[in-house]
């Protein structure tokens, strides 16, 4: 008889870092639930990569959470604000969206207790980021913390463990973390300000990080090669 | 020159406590946007019922969210599950919506930090209440410090409050509070099982706490005159 798997959450936006999460989830034996929210954001292109990613890595389902907060306004991922290109900035930059992790998180979470599930996964990282505060450790700490509270768990009925595999690696290791597991990074949606047809930009924050990551690990970016671009090692 | 008022967002069921709460924050002299969200529950009654509220209540804006975490499941206000009627438990019931709270005041701090607002409400009481683990002071709590780590309040940026002016009141303090400031009871919706024309079963747990309420008040409840029914008391 086989035991059956462990369920869990899995917050995919289509991007490199919730693609490796994806696959790290998978590899650790879980029976994946995977959640992608249309949430405003000015492209849809990083949802049809989640849709992509999903499929390959055979979740058990995928679902596409419709959740408008970009109707709030606040960032340039969902309003008409330009995104910024080449700047060098240690303040929280115009592209965070307000209370974003938190939000996707508590949906995650409702999602989770409905199925039965207990573990959360999400692809922040507090090393090589943009300097938002919802991607810290003392925030996904906090956020389970209150998890725990605001659900069945706090009468006992099983402990919620969120599940940040990148927050302590560079972007390399990411990029390594991912090739290990066979990711089709190729079919991952980093840039905030892509070309009509997908190209990425390779000058705003997302696409300079993650540029970061390839270089670091010697590895060429397919997405670019399908760009036509020249390597930019 | 008069001065600015502070903003602050306050959640809006259309319930009888929630328009406690609004008046409570316009009591208070806070600017008021009012939130209120269709997630999947059964019946719209309350989202009739908050429109007039927001309305009566004069708030600079109301928004009416959409956010289907009913498609989930797993709860008796979203699914085709049997509503309880006059049933006592001291175990969770199954109307809690799982992490209902947590998503709702989630996508409340989002929209606050959208519009620079540091001030949230939210209608929750821990006295006579449900049961339903995202109603009591620590998650509460431990709510408000996820948020102040989750946003720009992380980086110095003004510091969240999340106000629950009813979370130890008993529901007669809570009926004679709104007297108080003159809330519009009749057009409050409460029940969870109400009739095709908006009758409260009065068997609900949520129709019994209210019924609770109005009794030790020494009030009548409009609801009930309006239905046409007898007085209870």
């Amino acid at each position: 008889m086989t035991q059956k798997k462990k369920q869990a959450v899995v917050l995919l936006s289509g991007g490199m870092d919730s693609s490796v999460v994806l696959a790290d989830a998978v590899h650790k034996g879980f029976d994946v639930h995977a959640i992608t929210f249309r949430y405003g954001q000015r492209h849809g292109m990083e949802i049809e990569a989640a849709k992509v990613q999903a499929k390959s890595a055979l979740v058990s389902k995928h679902i596409v959470f419709d959740l408008n907060i970009g109707q709030f306004g606040g960032s340039a991922l969902t309003d008409i604000i330009d995104v910024p290109h080449n700047v060098e900035s240690n303040e929280i930059p115009v592209t965070y969206v307000p209370a974003r992790n938190t939000v996707f998180l508590s949906v995650a979470l409702s999602y989770a207790e409905s199925i039965g599930a207990r573990d959360i996964f999400i692809g922040v990282s507090s090393v090589d980021y943009s300097g938002y505060p919802d991607c810290r450790p003392e925030f996904i700490e906090s956020f389970e913390a209150t998890a725990n509270l605001g659900t069945r768990a706090a009468d006992g009925e099983g402990h919620f463990t969120i599940h940040a595999p990148l927050i302590r690696l560079t972007k390399e290791e990411t990029v390594r973390l991912g090739e290990m597991y066979g990711v089709d990074f190729e079919h991952t949606h980093t840039c905030y300000d892509p070309g009509p047809d997908g190209t990425p930009c390779e000058t705003c924050d997302s696409c300079r990080l993650r540029e970061k990551g390839f270089k670091e690990a010697g590895m060429a970016d397919p997405v670019l090669k399908r760009a036509g671009k020249r390597e930019s090692r």
